[in-house]
Order: C-alpha cells, then sequence, then structure tokens
C-alpha cells in the first residue's frame, strides 16, 4: 500500500489542511492521544475562559454574573453554537446535566408524547449501560408494564421495532465496537412502525456529521467532554424535535424549567420549547469550558472532518492488520465506511495488559470489556505520523510480549 | 445600643476571633458582598486548583485523571470532607448533579422505603419552589394517588403531618424568611407520625450548626455554592441515613450507582451505600472547586461561626430597626435566634428598587418576591464595619427615596 512508511505518513500530514487545528490544543509533547473518544484534548482556550469566570465573573462579579455574564443563559447559548455540527436549528439544544440524566428527561417526554398502548422501548444490548440503566429505572419506577427488548445485532430492528414499540433509542456510534448507525434509515424505518426515536450522540457529536432534521429524529441527547472536547465530564446536550416542543413533559421539571422561575410559584408552569429540557442550576465553571471546544469547530466544518477521520481510521486498519498481522489482533470495527464512527477496536485475548503497556509508552488508547482495546481518532488534532507511531509501538509490545498479563484492571471512564 | 456607632464595630472587628478568614477570600475592593446566600465568594486558593485542574488534570495527565487524580471517587472524597458540617459520618454523603435532582432522587427513594398506603407528602408553600415542583414532577410521573400538600406557617405541621403522611419535606431555613425550623424536634415529632423526614439545607449548610444523626433525620440534600462557597452551579449533596441505605432504590439509576460500573453489564445492578445515590459523568472543573470551599471550614468550627453570624445578624436588625426607622422596612426574619438562619430580610413597598440602588452603591443583597429584600450574613468574611456602612447607605437610599420605583425587574438566582 502506498501509505506504508512513516516518510507517507509524514507526507499526509504535510498535504492535511485540518493540520493547523493542532495548534489550538494543549497536547504533552511525546505522548499519542487516540482517546479523544473519550475524554477529549483541552483547548489552549480553556484556562484563560477559566481565569475569566473564577477571577472576573465568580470572584468580582459575584451574584450579578447570573445576569452580567449570561450565566442563566449558558445552556441555550451553547445550545445554540452546538446545534449546527448535530443538524439542528436554534433554540432546539441545551447544554445541561449530564447525558444520563437528559436520557431520563427525553425518554421520559418520548413516552408521555407515544401512545400509552405501547409498552415496548427497544435498544441494543451492547448500548453504553447507562442508557439501558436509565431505561430501567424509568420504567421501573413508572410501572405501568413498560419492558425494554435489548436487541443483540443491527439486523434485528426490522422485526423488533413493531406496532408494540413505543420508543427506539439508540446510541448513534457505538461506544465498544465503533458501528455507525444510518440515522436517516433507521429512524425512518422506526417511524414507519409508530416509534418514536431517541438518539444518543456520545460518541458521534463532533466525530460525524450529523443531521437531526434531516433524518427527521424525535429526541437526541450527547456528551460533550468527548470529541467536542468540553473538558472533564462537562455537561451534556439535548435535543427535541420542534414538533414534540409543545407536548413536551418530563418529571425532572426543576425551577429552571419553569416559565417564570423567578416569580417563586408553588405550582410548576412548563416554560418555553426545549428550555423544558432543563431542571436545576447549572455548574458554571464547567459549563463555560464547553464554549472552547465549540469554537474550534468554526474553523472548519464536519465533512472536513469526517474525511480525515477515515483517513486516519482506515490507515490505522491496513497498518494494524498489515504490520501487526499473525500478533493476535481482530478488528471489531466495521470495514464499511457507512458503518464506521472515528474510533477502531481490536481485540486482543491480553487486551488490558497490551493497553496498559501502550500507555506506560505515551500510546493513550482505552480498554472496554471483553477483550476490547479502542483507539479514538480525533481529526482536530490527531495526526497521520500519530497513526504510524502507535502501529510502531503497537507491533513491538506484541512481537515482544511486553506485557504484563496478570496486570490488575483498573477503571478507566 | 452599645454598638451604635463605627467606631463600635470597628471594635468588634479588631476582638473577632474569625477576621483573619477574611483574606481566603476574593472579596472585591469597596464592594460589601451581602448574598453569600445566594453564591458565596470565591476562595483565593479556586484560580490555582483550576490551573492544576485544567493545566495538569485535563491537559497533561488526560483521560489517566480518572485514577491518576481521583476524579472518579471526587463526589465520595468532598463528600467525606462536607460531612463533620452537617452532623454526618464517613460514605453518608456524596456531592453530585444539582440540588434540584438530589432532592428527586431522596423523594423518590424515601417513598419507595415508606409503606405503600401513605400518600401525602407534606412542605412548605413557602419552600424553594424547585423543590415543589421536583416533588409535582416525580409524583405527577408516578401517578400512584401521591399528593402535595403545602403548610402555609410552620406550626400546622402538628396537624399535617399524620397517620397519611409518606415524607415530610423541609428546608432547614427558608430563602426568603431566615426562618430555621428546630431539625430534631420537628424530625422526631414527624417520625413519631411514621413519616420519613427530608430535609433541604441548600440554606442553612455552612450557615448553622447541623447534625443529621444527633436529629435522627432521614435523608438531607444541599447546596455548595452558597455558604459553603464551592463556585456558582457547584455540584450540590445528598445524604442518606446509612439505616437506610441497604433498601435505598432510585429511578436516577445511571452508572456511576452501579455496582461495578467498568464491567458494562447490561443489566443494573446497585452499588454499596452513598454511591446509591449517584448517576452519570460528573462535571469536574466545578466539582473540583467545591474543595476550596470546604478547606476554609477546617480553620473553624460550625459553632463560633454560628456565634458570629448570630451576632452579625443581630447586629443588622437592631442597626435597621434603629437608624432606618420610620423608613417603611419590616422585618420578614423571625428575632429568636433559635428560628434564624444567616440571612436577615426585610419587605419595603418598592424592595426592587431600593436594591437596585443599594446593589448600584456597592452593597450587594437580592431581591425576592413579593418586596423581599435579603441581605445575608458569610461569617467567614462579614465584618462588623460591613453591616454599619451597608445600614449607612440603605438610610440615606431610603431617606432620600434616592431609587427609581419603576425599575424593570431582572432575575437573579
Amino acid at each position: 500500500m502506498t501509505n506504508s512508511s512513516r516518510a507517507a505518513c509524514q507526507a499526509l500530514d504535510a498535504d492535511d489542511p485540518l493540520a493547523p487545528l493542532r495548534t489550538w490544543f494543549d497536547l504533552p509533547p511525546g505522548m499519542i492521544y487516540l482517546d479523544g473518544n473519550s475524554l477529549g484534548a483541552r483547548p489552549h482556550a480553556a484556562l484563560q475562559r477559566a481565569q475569566q469566570v473564577i477571577q472576573q465573573e465568580w470572584g468580582h462579579d459575584l451574584i450579578r454574573s447570573w445576569n452580567k455574564a449570561g450565566w442563566f443563559d449558558l445552556p441555550s447559548r451553547l445550545g445554540n453554537k452546538l446545534a449546527p455540527l448535530i443538524g439542528a436549528g436554534e433554540n432546539e439544544v441545551v447544554v445541561t446535566d449530564s447525558t444520563s440524566i437528559n436520557l431520563f428527561k427525553l425518554l421520559a417526554g418520548a413516552l408521555q408524547i407515544q401512545a400509552a398502548s405501547r409498552k415496548v422501548i427497544v435498544t441494543e444490548r451492547d448500548n453504553f449501560p447507562t442508557d439501558i440503566y436509565m431505561a430501567q429505572g424509568l420504567t421501573e419506577w413508572l410501572d405501568r408494564g413498560y419492558r425494554i427488548h435489548l436487541i443483540d445485532t443491527p439486523q434485528e430492528l426490522t422485526t423488533a421495532v413493531n406496532a408494540e414499540t413505543a420508543v427506539l433509542m439508540l446510541t448513534h456510534v457505538n461506544y465498544r465496537s465503533g458501528h455507525l448507525h444510518d440515522m436517516q434509515a433507521v429512524t425512518q424505518a422506526a417511524q414507519e412502525q409508530g416509534a418514536l426515536v431517541l438518539w444518543d450522540l456520545a460518541h458521534s457529536a463532533g466525530a460525524v456529521p450529523i443531521d437531526l432534521h434531516a433524518a427527521n429524529a424525535d429526541f437526541a441527547v450527547g456528551c460533550t467532554y468527548k470529541y467536542l472536547n468540553g473538558g472533564p465530564g462537562a455537561p451534556a446536550f439535548a435535543w427535541i424535535a420542534p414538533r414534540h416542543h409543545a407536548q413536551f413533559r418530563q418529571p425532572l421539571s426543576g425551577w429552571w424549567s419553569h416559565q417564570a422561575p423567578f416569580t417563586m410559584q408553588p405550582a410548576f408552569a412548563p416554560g418555553e420549547g426545549i428550555r423544558r429540557a432543563l431542571c436545576g442550576t447549572q455548574p458554571v465553571i464547567s459549563l463555560a469550558m464547553v464554549e472552547c471546544g465549540l469554537d474550534v469547530f468554526a474553523q472548519t466544518d464536519m465533512h472536513a472532518l469526517r474525511r480525515k477521520s477515515l483517513a486516519l481510521t482506515d490507515l490505522f486498519i491496513a497498518l494494524v492488520e498489515s504490520r501487526c498481522a499473525g500478533l493476535g489482533l481482530a478488528l471489531v470495527t466495521p470495514r464499511p465506511h457507512a458503518q464506521r464512527g472515528s474510533h477502531v477496536s481490536f481485540t486482543h485475548v491480553h487486551g488490558y495488559a497490551v493497553m496498559r503497556e501502550l500507555i506506560a509508552h505515551g500510546v493513550i488508547g482505552d480498554y472496554r470489556e471483553p477483550q476490547v482495546m479502542r483507539f479514538g481518532f480525533t481529526p482536530l488534532y490527531t495526526q497521520f505520523t500519530d497513526v504510524w507511531d502507535a502501529v510502531s509501538i503497537l507491533r513491538r509490545i506484541l512481537a515482544d510480549q511486553d506485557y504484563e498479563i496478570d496486570a490488575r484492571q483498573e477503571a478507566v471512564t
């Protein structure tokens, strides 16, 4: 193949129109960071923005910053800035709370809108577990006969979604395999069966082009601290199709979702539109950091990022399969571009130990049970030479069996 | 009275053993900040801690910080640091999510533990509205015949809490009036009727001594960004009496409350103890700031703070009533120490406009509908001379009618 040398990768970097965007990020020298799908790298701007929020807005302006610095409107303002990345419109997105909590709100709202006779929530057994746990929590508490139907392959969708389905709840890009659903086709097929469709964009927002309106999706949640580089645990986002705004209700009806929060009425009355997805006061410092991640995206567009993402994942798959052939790795991630997100996973029988050794050598990926090594490629800052060098180190570790197979497993979020 | 001169207040400051703690905070020169009950002032340490989290933990160590920097354990570690301030024990408190969301979790858990035949949640009409909204959201969604009984005076508690009561849910210090409940007596009386008692400590944690164990309370939530100085919108806390840990379940059962979050099981199984109150990934930067606020409390104790708090509020009430006599102010806050938190409220027919003018003159209090001007006294940094000077400015504004009565009202959180 033409890219099978480091020099060829250097040439790809030299020709990469997105290469200058790497300078927006603080990337530790000597580290090959392939875990932006778990925690995005730090935009340089984040430090200065934090200083501004802490010194000026909190320290100096204090309580006045709720209005003066726009803290109260931050969930909406950031939502509007994020919206173009997911094909959403103005006043359709809020950045708030966690992905789990937003999923709970939107799933509850979907069940309320849906016909009460439809009792099944369809999702994948391999969905990120917290999505299933939240659906479980909600339905067990409602105790109205709802049940969760877990499917094992995307092919089952055609039969699993039927006249009993209330909501189809899917993660757009699978956290472990990197499998990408065809949002438009899946949404349309499910809606033809009368289901509502809720997408979790945690592993796709900022990684692949998304057009919620073109797909006619109903609801979406997602994460800002992965490909959107919003900072550790930064608040998540929620989107509701405008056609559902008027009927939408959710049980976490805190004062930020009230139509007049400062009139201090003892009875709840919902506000307008997407504000109905809000609940309580937000962690302003973490929330403010989200903007620094979003600002980088204004320098490019999702289609340019997708081109580079596919070039990076193609290269990684090809180099691993050629240079690490016979060393026990098996590709988990789909080969077709249309089914691939922006991370690539391989299994290895000692996957945890191998990943631990990779990390010790400065190649930061992560590990997910069972046996899966994940490598995330963030086109904003990952270089083609990073891919070459990561594979070189992986090959050496595997060839030399230079890993401790009894390594104690530690949690990595 | 003996304190009726600025010189007398200067002498009180000179004698104040807590006076040195003011140097731990960044307080803008020329400002008299009497709104720490809404947003606590910034500890100097917060800036450096934010730099550490952003540059070192996020920027340099990246994903490894979930373990290396203890991000994953931060809710528990901060909970343990907060626990002594509220009379809680080790592994009984987590700092996580918002007060509204924590209240939802704990109220849901209380209803689950309580006999199903008990269908009434008792609270005050004058409770902070979001507490009522969350109870409304929960009970309407459960749709099992629960209803909320709103009482108008604390005296009604004796009849309102009865054999039908599932949960008595009260805010310890009322956000508007500053009224302080007798936690021990109220808890005991309610429990004698078979009710569970959930306390919202938003306006009392860090402001008054609290002993959840001595009071035999069942559940508590509270806020870290008011008297605890944790930063704007910083994550809230949740406490569950150890006797309830084993039975406790809540519907926001995200992966952080799972017994083995990283084994990625599709079925939810609750973790141990207070971790059951967790849900999803936390906003690390905002969460980390909470520690800077808590660290100041290690320099003193709640009884010393209470002595100064009462001295400050006594002084404020006395000076307003003497120096502003006949100028239209009426005290809202109870006079007995045992019924008073750490803020004082007065009504004025033009309360909003007067507060606006006070703020323009550097005296930062806030306003709550209807007609209530609130003044918060934070013994960690409020000086006796601040009280004198604030009253002087208030008197001049009222005496000169130096306020714009048509001032447009703006929201202040």
